[in-house]
């Protein structure tokens, strides 16, 4: 799977393509990351890669030309390398009007050949851009610098499913993916400074463990996110 | 604004720490960030900071000694650097079970004076190690390698709203902060290979372009996410 990240700071992902989990994909080449510069792109005699907006307002919006020449480049380049695939690119802009991202889009995402991730900066980009593009998306409700992290944030999610960079195992448990969140998790010693490990942890008891972590999870859930419950017996009932 | 994070992956940080925003908050001493290295704590003859979850199961979980000893060691250095404020400091957890984040979350963290932040990695850390924290918070629905991306989105999106760090003007437009999606944005070129900008935004008209927008936001935020306006009105009805 090849991940293309359209930013105008290119300079802010090296640090964390290097984080443990991604490295072990790059290296086994399951995944490939390709950070783009917009700037690269840039025309006219100033090369601007922003301007004022129209009716006015604070702040700088990214023009149309930079980003969507840098866009039909990355599609070119692609199309070139890999014909056969095209039907399973996508193309999203990081942007807090968005799509919410869940688990179920890191699912998603992890069936295409070639994710396209679009980071706006400043106030935003222009509306046209979205044109180009197959959605919105957002990574929750809050407001960051720009789209860097976000597209982070994905790929890191999206990676971590890809056959061959986890063991199998270690992902189905997790939170959401049985539409709980997680069992409290235990570790050595069993008596910290006088705190103790729930007894049936230690009892080798696999039926009572699997029992209990079950009735856990169902308790976190219910007490924290009640609305994950709600919405899994909706699906369940569609 | 200090903000302190704990993680066994301390060289991930550096180059976002480094992204303009950020790098100019610091700069100006305005937000102070502290990567702890969790690791430098460990004890014992292996200095493990991790080990197999009881009860069994995939994957490593932390250990309480090395975590706890850091947060320790911060909160007493911080006390001994500025004494009068310890009643300003946060500890949170970034998990998947936690707390979802919000623009509201972020304007309540930029009030504090320190905001300790610890990153969860592997399965999850020892659970003992909650009991020690204020909160526990998630950046959204879906699962990362580690929190160590979400403690920069959270970082980010604080020390983005502390006085002096952006023009004033630039956030009150924003997205969630009137309960509203963001209206579109247009720049230069008026017409971008046919795609022409809203006839409005070029009227000169400020009354008209001022009842656009908020038609405009209101539109897209009907159309999108609907439960914004529900929650919004929600609390003002409280």
């Amino acid at each position: 799977m090849k991940i293309s990240i359209l930013t105008i700071f290119p300079e802010l992902f090296s640090d964390y393509l290097d984080s443990p989990v991604i490295r072990r994909a790059l290296q086994k080449d399951i995944a490939k990351v390709d950070i783009v510069d917009i700037r690269d792109y840039a025309k006219g005699s100033f090369r601007h890669i922003d301007d004022s907006p129209f009716g006015g307002g604070p702040g700088m919006v990214m023009r149309c030309q930079p980003v969507l020449d840098a866009l039909e480049d990355v599609l070119r380049r692609n199309k070139e390398a890999c014909a056969p695939e095209m039907g399973r690119t996508l193309i999203a802009a990081l942007s807090p009007r968005g799509e919410t991202y869940t688990q179920k889009t890191a699912h998603r995402f992890a069936e295409l050949s070639h994710l396209i991730l679009i980071c706006g900066h400043y106030e935003g980009m222009d509306e046209r851009i979205y044109s180009h593009t197959d959605l919105e998306l957002s990574i929750g409700d809050y407001i960051l610098t720009g789209g860097e992290l976000a597209s982070l944030v994905i790929a890191d999610s999206v990676i971590r499913l890809l056959p061959g960079v986890l063991k199998d195992a270690s992902t189905a448990e997790e939170s959401f993916e049985s539409g709980l969140l997680e069992y409290p998790q235990y570790t050595q010693p069993a008596d910290y400074k006088g705190d103790k490990v729930p007894e049936v942890l230690l009892s080798g008891n696999h039926e009572a463990i699997r029992r209990w972590r079950q009735e856990e999870a169902l308790r976190i859930t219910r007490e924290r996110r009640p609305d994950l419950l709600i919405n899994s017996q909706a699906e369940k009932s569609d």
